[in-house]
């Protein structure tokens, strides 16, 4: 049994203590936040015990860390964790700066210890099954991807003034995912966005809605929509061009029933957010990290994966603000 | 915490144990079955201990039970549970003999406890949502039922043998769904039989393809398509027309992704049998079967429910055997 | 070129006229109706000369009619225009008298001219094409049919009073698709019927919802819904279970557009009605004709299926009416 | 009725021809084309003459003319149509250089005569609905624009070579679609290109994958994307996020059936290509100019809109071989 520390006990937090609770080969051991009512809670959900992050990371029992905290604290404690002994499965991003974020890697690195990033849309049935249809060959080889990702509706701008911008904080997923679908980095990144969703965000600096082209270097190509609303809910949307074919994974919708009238027909939304949309996702991501730790396997993302998809979506900023396109660095 | 006893670690007393086990206001605190071995197995998968099922009755701490035994053995059980002062919830059918089971009703309402029946498929969302745009007058009233529910494959023609025959053993569900929906018991049945996927299943004095067709006294009509074998996987479908449109419950498929390529456009198929279609619905029927018992409530499906079914199965077996309409006894 | 004249000059004989008119191997030669204004503006609007029946059965010049008069006529014409010897395509049904028909049929034959009758719904090219796939092994074995066929309203009571009611008016065209499909006749029909949609039907003497179950002497099944109202347009379905799987042929929407908006998704309704659903069939159905005549080939649809779907239609009705099966007369 | 000849009697003549023949209010006066016996086929299959231009245009008795020839013939066929006095339709592209097709747009218009440009697929009744759903207000204001354009297969190298490249030949119709629903022309324009579908399309100097992505002077954004290739057919579709929701217009399939077994769900493909896809467009093209044309309406595609799309199709020219965005010339 992997005796786990939660670090981190909000939205996402308490999504990974069920997924650690509920598996049968880990413990959710300890529950610390910054928060300590919400460390309480949740901890007491769960029949286990709040502690301060200090005592989990001091902790020899514990084997395993999950870092659900806010974006500045990645680098620090995956740091302090590997240091300290723990394999780690932390959150995305890994940091806003990505020369931060090397050097983050670099030092974990050095521990030996194992940190997983959770760039959880790996991990949904539906895109894995495409990926899995392209690696079989159902298409051929893939020249032209699509992703399209819509969040229902914007966070407030206060969030949006520390997100690192909507490149870094939202389109990071599908950097990773085009990676995760191509196998490969792109070269170049042309990125255009508008804030047309609300002046508010322009006015904090950052678009609210955006395409971004990638090259890469056998020719290859994917473009990325980003959209802070959609009135209809959380879009997610992949397909793929091929030389034989097209495979599409399209949105999860909440329920099949369908209803014709005079005034149309009717179906289902999407699943109407990202708990809801990838609530399997997070389950089979944590039992990846349970299946792979305690057996010395390779981890299915990496935190150079996510490093990579920093990379490119700080190239995608720059783009944006410049208008021209950006070579990306590797 | 409602502690409760397990009767039967088959293939659905797995299930319902799990969902048992890990709803937060349930405990699973005994599992018996004949075979002890499948007994202790799933005990110790959950952390609790085998017990037989007459320590389970006898044991004062136990307040519910949970019936998933062999069919023969539903009424008594029901019985004797409720004699020990326990609710209950109890796998379908109640018996094959529809007088048994008026028999079991009687015996076990004198005790008061309460007993619901496990038919499932009214907790599945998409037959649940069907349901409430009806209610709300989505679609007028209503005025056709089609009921299309296919097995992937049939059972080995021993089982067929102790079924009780396709209308009690398979179609008893849909009997139950047309119930659900018209909120009202058909008049009067004729049903229509043949064994031709399988003609070993037609020595056995059954049939593996039917169509029955439900009046009702105000002319609503209903009608219910079984067969036990579509080689695409379980198709579980609902449709209602009303006088203002029409419902369309149709198959949950197994992902999202379609491929399109020069052999043609190709989808997912539907989730692939009754364990994967209805997980959600067990966990869901759990959950009204606790929330409603500590706190008196009434129970959303019951015995008499249950007998409700038998009844037009009943009417139905006679139906396809003589050739005839059957009126149905209520 | 086939010189050709329509009888008949309403809805349905503008829509012939179109397609005579329009087809590279057939001209519309002269056009008749009692109501003489109308065959004379749909002479004018194609070029062509309005006429008396007897002067088009009379002209020596004219190969073919095409019958698309009111029901009570088409026994008269069919035998009038064979006798003149001309090639003929009758609108469905042959008669409302299943003996006048076989009359009909007798006297037909014995002039050795062709005659076609007008179930355009074999020449759907939805429901040719899942013919043409069960042909071609696809779906293995046919084991049970489901037609659903609903119209976007009733028509006039004063027209349901001589239309012969919904089975020989409306579900003649369900069981022409069946015997198109299964390839055989029904032993065994079972009807039920109800007048909920409007009352009025039910006082003169008919039904405007209805199921009927055919039986084959081979132990497949069919079954067949109509309704004569449907809020959301004209539903056309036809799905057939067979060994090795599921053919589906389903509705035909007016456009591909999908909405999705806080109110949900949605898209277009079915083609609205007949003339709009069948419009491509019409035309293929008059180019079968066409190419068959002159060659003397075979029709693809003659007067024996249109007297054999009467002869299922008329079992309807009478199990309809006596609540009891009844067994089909071949 | 208008007196039409048409200017080439290829493929897309041969539709025009059919529209024409077919159209209650014109007349296919005369054919012409460089392959004499290619103009007497057609004219024959009419019931026409084969003319040469030169007669046609000198012929008083002729109304319009449509231009169906090669596009390097286009602008001075319209510049000598006009001067001639006919109402032209030409097929697009205007010209593959924009200042020569701007000096046709100024012969042109000093002589008054209506010029209308064949971008087809604004009257594909989808691309139509979608429109009159987005004017209609029904999912807000436009904010980003998708389009999708694949042709089934790449044609020969030689037509490449002389086709003005991907983004006049092939994109052109994107540009012009984007037009239609942003109702507005791009600021900005960034394009990427490969030949990774037939390397000798790349040694000709041409792209076979294309992204483009325009900006608007508004904030909006719109990003197409071509391939010379998809394996399943002609794959066109439209998708529009708006302030309030989302429209699409998928593909129009081949037909409805949707067919089950136990390799998976597979339905019909694509219409295969242009001529199928779009074959009711050009009918409805062909009416709206001829219903525009005599009583002196205004015409819903104008030759300033074809010089639009050129100037897009030449500022993503040159971005992909720049690599850096352009500024739209307007």
């Amino acid at each position: 049994m992997l005796q786990v520390g939660l670090l981190g006990a909000g939205r996402i937090g308490q999504v990974h203590a069920g997924n650690i609770a509920g598996h049968k080969d880990s413990v959710l051991a300890a529950v610390s936040d910054v928060n300590t009512a919400a460390a309480e809670a949740l901890a007491r959900e769960h029949g286990t015990s709040a502690r301060s992050t200090e005592d989990i990371l001091g902790n020899d029992s514990i084997d395993a860390v999950l870092i659900a905290t806010s974006t500045d604290t990645h680098s620090d404690l995956i740091e302090a964790a590997t240091a300290a002994g723990k394999a780690v499965l932390c959150e995305k991003p890994v940091d806003l700066s990505l020369s931060r974020a090397r050097a983050c890697l670099a030092t974990a690195e050095a521990t030996g210890q194992p940190v997983m990033v959770g760039l959880n849309r790996r991990f949904d049935p539906n895109f894995a099954n495409l990926k899995a249809a392209l690696d079989a060959g159902d298409v051929g080889k893939p020249e032209l991807l699509s992703i399209t990702s819509y969040d229902p509706a914007p966070p407030p701008v206060a969030y949006i003034k520390v997100s690192g911008g909507l490149f870094r904080d939202m389109m990071i997923h599908d950097f990773d995912m085009a990676a995760f679908i191509m196998g490969a980095a792109p070269v170049r990144v042309h990125a255009v966005g508008s804030a047309i969703v609300d002046p508010e965000i322009g006015t904090a600096g950052d678009v609210d809605t955006a395409v971004v082209t990638l090259t890469y270097d056998d020719g290859r190509i994917a473009v990325i929509k980003n959209s802070r609303r959609a009135a209809y809910g959380y879009d997610q949307r992949v397909e793929l061009l091929g030389s034989e074919g097209l495979l599409q994974a399209t949105n999860v919708l909440e329920n099949t029933v369908v209803k014709s009238t005079a005034a149309g027909v009717s179906s289902a939304k999407p699943e109407h957010f990202f708990l809801e949309r990838y609530r399997r996702a997070y389950a089979i991501e944590w039992n990846a990290f349970v299946e792979a730790v305690p057996n010395g396997r390779a981890l299915p993302v990496t935190l150079q994966d996510g490093i990579n998809a920093l990379a490119v979506a700080e190239a995608a900023t720059t783009s944006a603000e410049t208008g021209q396109p950006v070579e990306v660095e590797t």
